[in-house]
């Protein structure tokens, strides 16, 4: 089994790269083949169909999408913006749905959120659902919001309070179970 | 009363730009202040608060910020991608929703979706309503899905069947005495 | 303009009884013409056509229905269960939506959600928006989630942290403000 | 593997008691141990915390609540009542998720509608996946919405039209061998 870990976000200091970084982490002490990518390696434009059918897929999204198809599951932290899937995700999906055979089908994901607010991305991760399960992922029914995000990572890029990190721990434990 | 009015695509052959554009006929031959645009004349990059902290906002986006910002109320037709708002659009809100003071802030909006298939964009209608609501936008509670919409316009542009002519017609009239 | 406020939900000792309440109060102090009605007070059967076709509507749906239709607004504080809209709440609008003519069309409504918790009931005001959006009602953009509202109310029933108090005098503000 | 199978509607004559009954018959013929009910058998009050604490669980819960935790899987053919889940199908989840242990968590369900109309309960069984997921059970990424059910079924109850006949078998097909 290996799992695509990636966040929802392009910017550098982003809460969300710093909670996929997180769950990679704890994903590898439990001995399962993890791979961590960035979407700023994959640089896309807006999804034009027109493009599509006059220059074909850029080579960022028929990489993206190899690396897609060759993993088991998904682990994506996403931010949410204006209570909903950000832009550049939803455009990563826009691409992704067009590649044949299509890589999301029949994926297993695990969404996370972070927000250096209250309500951890909570309302953004029910609207980040739609788009996967209808190209049919299958989205893990448990998410996680962090909360007040911007404090949550110590230097090492673990999660400081007990609470959140077991949380995290326990959800990855239950995911990697049942897709395995 | 101004009503922008513009496409979720950014194809040419869009049949939603079809759709926005009989949209406007018909609320000019009613007597409204109508602008039509293309987002393609308003190309942005995929979001990236990088960008914004670096580079500041491009014409583009202050350019649609301000046609927003005009205008009394907006009417939108929009795909539907993987059940969803289309990453054109999403980015397009995740731009505007930046900019100080917030241009959709209180704004009115009809939306609309055209597609060549029997249910007429309706999923990804009820899911593009959340971030525009998220932003303060009082969004319609009726909204009009427009089915195998590739055979729908005549050469004018005008919607060749009865019914949804007709559809189109009333709800305009609903909305613009909501709005008015 | 007269305003109707409940609760989406039937126990005695609801915080969103007091969360209504409370948001009538500051409703009348602006000088509004509010009214408070208690669900439990109407109580109906779980919706079934054959009940509808055979004995009719219930004296609970159609003095209900003539609330809602006499009233301009409605003000509903609703919990959540299970991240969503509470059964009782939404079988009141399926029964309500049955009525001819149907009473909900056109309404202006606020939606407002206490929880125990910390997220204070936000993912269960966005799947409440659907039901009732698509009865034609003009659910107002902006809401408002109480979180810990287990101890937010003073014996008085107001709310005894200024920050919520402001938030939900600002919003019955901006609502009252664009129903008028 | 058991699988439970049942209508989110009462009436007698409902067109998702035949679309299930159907999902059974094919079910069935593959092989499945399968059983079918009826929630007009389970009849139990609008949900009220207060009834729960007082009187607590009324045999048509608990007796669901078990046919639910012995079965690996549900069938869930649903009615599009507003836009949205039927409350007789949310007030259902309301009793279940308050039993101890919950016999809904980690259950696998697959959603199906039936409506007289073209658009075949789409939009609902969108709505109707939140509560489901909020409850911890894994719907089946791919649905499927029956357009003008009131003519689709033939006096033995089998689908006439030889389309939508493939795409429930396809989809069972898919759904069982995803459970197994």
């Amino acid at each position: 089994m290996t799992i695509l870990v990636f966040a929802g976000s392009l910017r550098k200091e982003s809460l969300n790269k710093k909670f996929a970084r997180e769950a990679a982490r704890v994903l590898k002490t439990k001995g399962h083949a993890v791979e961590v990518i960035d979407l700023r390696d994959y640089a896309m434009p807006v999804f034009d169909q027109d493009i599509q059918d006059g220059e074909g897929f850029s080579t960022s999204v028929t990489a993206l999408g190899e690396k897609v198809a060759k993993a088991t599951a998904l682990v994506i932290a996403t931010p949410e913006y204006n209570g909903s899937i950000p832009g550049v995700l939803k455009n990563v999906i826009d691409w992704l749905s067009r590649l044949n055979p299509m890589p999301l089908a029949d994926k297993h994901l695990l969404l996370l959120g972070a927000s250096p607010g209250a309500l951890g991305a909570v309302r953004g991760l029910w609207h980040t659902r739609v788009p996967f399960e209808a190209t049919g992922v299958h989205v893990f029914p448990t998410m996680m919001g962090l909360s007040a995000a911007g404090s949550a990572f110590a230097e090492d890029g673990t999660l400081k309070e007990e609470r959140p990190a077991k949380q995290l721990d326990g959800l990855l434990d239950q995911f990697t179970k049942h897709v395995g």
